[in-house]
């Protein structure tokens, strides 16, 4: 075995293009690819190194920024309002009591041995959508979870949205983390305790070893309905399933080899212990989490800010933010990975997000758009990383419906769905309001239901629109550079 | 307020019939209405009083009967094989310990007052499927609700199959127990506090008030997704969701009265407290229960009787079987009510089971053919009865998928998902075996795999036909006198 795996290499080299040049500005040097694979959208950008950290909250920050980064008359109404449901830092001890996670790494001293086993094995190809999967199951981001589900797993994932342990602990576990296969795979396991999963684009190579296995039906209807709440097909996930192999198949994970993509972006790829292990580093008392599949606007600021100031009113002298770009699948019309952190970079650099107590990763599951299903796994993940604060907003992880084009989700079911959920017990969530464009004081702020002239909400498909139209959004919507990330790749996927 | 509502009362009288002089053979005086509300199957039959417990162990039971009701050789394999999951009689002071049940009838002092208060109130009229929930949740089956499910009893009810009391107790409730209201009801209803809940064929006569009451919205397919894993609307409980209200309507329930259909039939429907009084009386050790919506074949008795062999194996020495036939809507194809119940007794007149340790019970419960849902809270219903041990069996609740005519259901998630489900921990659950006719002993016998061609399986469907067709079963499939009920109504049937 030599070096990580190479995931990256799969993937198209893509033309020179706008974008590039447009990054190139405030970057250099190092590769940076574009690791969705939903679309068509596969190309290659070659992308400055990005160094979190580095950022400084620059003087020269507009008056539109400072505005969004300090907490206005309005934000303290809403700080205030949501006071009782954060807890001080006479919680702090319990940073470190979270959930202590476990990899599913093959320790150093075993891989030889264990790649010689695996060999030998009846291979499985994975998809790379799997792959992700495996990925975040490897990591530790579902622990306790040890592998693909079994059906007992399975089960109570999608009745209970849990996990009972043995020792009668319930964990959260909201979303199936499953690994469908065809009859044909079946058939060639037989009777096989243990099988090897195998690369994409190298079926030959083993991944890791899943021990123990156990095949059940994949009963896909039933899946799509508990877990979307739609059985349509149109759907971005749902779609997946259908076409998916008709069973399952379960079992422990042993994973030969930390996974790397080679897009210039594994350095944002922090494993749950790798996070916790720099949150300590950082002493940090208080670690809040914003999840993200979109680039961020001054809107998304305004809220994290606002956060910031809640935690520090509330005592804890060292808050930390982990801007969490979603790293795997999306849909067509996302952002795709590349863009957005390089997106979210340029806001650190403008100092619309405090660049000394940020931090920006990458959560390498995919998108599955589940809803107030999705979001339960969005959170609980993050608890596995030591996070102890979790922003949600207005329909997380919601998109329209395939069939009648309104939203899927009510949009305040995910948020309330959150707080009620078993097994997250030790989050502190922190909802929010809606934050719209304020025309009058061309800025964003907290949604004021008593002026509604006033606000203009613009959506993540309006936002896009002005971008691949190549208009400018509203003054103060995004920051400058921010903003010029985006246009300049709207502008060159429209020159395709 | 004098006496009992009479909800038997709008249905239409039913012109003679060959399944009322078949019944009348073994019976006299008293009526019995049918009170499924599903199909076109509304007449009314005049049928004798039926006095449970009256029944004695007859010395004429034929050999077919006496071989039912004892425990075989291969009997007795089955019960060592699942001897680990009966905990013996050193559990039974727990029978009392199970949750206790708050009725929601307004105390006979207080019910003037109370319907003064609520014939001011703006109504709602209820369906007859609406008033069979409203029994359900104020006779205490659904305790702790104590009402028509709020939103965030929904949610819960919808993602986790429980509710979480205020004291961190996690109780299940796999179904929402929801009450739908139209746009235009919602708009009388304004912003009142409080409404009144009418009878169905008398809209200004007042049931209950809900109090404190919430209105959101009905979302018909998500809930029909999460519920029954499948959106299809001519499933026959989605296609009842997908015509209600735009609105659900929680709250407080408080009820003038007990539920009466004056159909012959109340005295089988005993609240939960009642049962337990019942329990207590008979000094019963340990309470089995089986769930029904079916006639009693031979193989449900070979079952029943197995378990109480196994209970008295593992020390009980008064075992209490409570058959419970479901008393609310059934789909169409399913037997009525007073058909099932007639037969059960006659199941008990002829010793197929033991009438001395036996109670035929009515649980008002509507059917709602949610598999791994609904069976969950079959066992959650009856354990707030005093239930100690729950049957269950292939496929609960199940049926066939509108669409592709399969089994909706895998027919063992139903037991897996009972045996995992959060908040049932107190409940024993007894899973078993599928029982089929031996075509070689002739009898109803454990099927065993090693000889799949002795076993001839006789399926509801196969059970109805033979009835519907005029022709006999294979002998040893039913009690002689029990077929005998179900041949007449099915004659009836043809000949309406």
């Amino acid at each position: 075995m030599t070096g990580a795996f190479l995931y990256g290499n799969f993937i198209k080299e893509a033309k020179s293009s706008d974008v590039r040049r447009s990054i190139k500005s405030h970057r250099n040097s190092c590769s940076l690819t574009e690791t969705s694979f939903f679309s068509s959208r596969r190309h290659m950008t070659r992308l400055p190194s990005i160094t979190p950290q580095r950022h400084v909250f620059t003087p020269e920050a507009t008056a539109e920024q400072r505005a969004t980064s300090k907490t206005s008359e309005e934000n303290k109404e809403i700080l205030s309002k949501n006071d009782q449901i954060v807890e001080g830092p006479k919680e702090v001890e319990s940073q470190q009591d979270l959930f202590q996670v476990e990899e599913l790494y093959v320790p150093l001293e075993k891989r030889e041995e264990t790649l010689r086993e695996a060999e030998k094995l009846v291979k499985v190809t994975l998809s790379e959508l799997d792959l992700q999967w495996l990925h975040v199951l490897a990591d530790g981001w579902a622990a306790p979870l040890q592998g693909f589900m079994k059906e007992d797993e399975f089960l109570q994932s999608l009745h209970f949205s849990t996990l009972k342990l043995k020792d009668g602990t319930v964990v959260n576990q909201s979303i199936p983390i499953v690994l469908p296969i065809t009859n044909e795979d079946k058939e060639r396991i037989g009777n096989e305790q243990n099988v090897a999963l195998c690369l994409p684009e190298l079926p030959s190579r083993p991944v890791a070893i899943l021990r123990n296995i156990e095949i059940y039906h994949h009963h896909k209807e039933e899946r799509c309905a508990r877990t979307f709440g739609i059985t349509d097909p149109r759907h971005p996930y749902t779609s997946i399933i259908y076409e998916s192999g008709d069973w399952l198949i379960g079992g422990k994970l042993e994973v030969l080899e930390r996974i790397k993509y080679n897009d210039g972006l594994d350095k944002y790829r922090y494993s749950p212990r790798q996070l916790r292990e720099e949150f300590r580093r950082r002493e940090a008392d208080a670690v809040f989490v914003f999840q993200l599949r979109n680039p961020i606007h001054n809107g998304h600021a305004l809220l994290m800010n606002s956060c910031r100031e809640k935690l520090l009113k509330k005592g804890f002298k060292k808050p930390l933010l982990l801007v969490h770009q979603i790293g795997g699948k999306v849909k067509d019309d996302d952002v795709p990975l590349d863009v957005r952190i390089t997106q979210n970079e340029a806001i650190l650099e403008e100092g619309i997000l405090d660049p000394d107590n940020t931090i920006i990763g990458i959560f390498p599951s995919p998108m599955i758009y589940a809803g107030p299903k999705e979001v339960q796994w969005h959170a609980k993940a993050r608890m596995n990383a030591g996070c102890k604060f979790y922003i949600v907003g207005r329909d997380p992880a919601g998109m329209k419906h395939p069939g009648t084009n309104r939203d899927m989700y009510d949009p305040w079911h995910g948020k309330k769905v959150l707080m009620m959920a078993p097994g997250l017990e030790k989050l502190e969530i922190l909802p929010f309001q809606v934050a719209a464009y304020n025309v009058k004081s061309r800025r964003m702020e907290f949604f004021d239901s008593s002026r509604p002239e006033d606000f203009l909400f613009i959506s993540g498909t309006k936002m896009r629109k002005y971008a691949s139209d190549g208009e400018e959004p509203p003054h103060g919507f995004m920051g400058k550079k921010a903003w010029e990330v985006l246009a300049a790749y709207y502008r060159n996927k429209r020159n395709e």
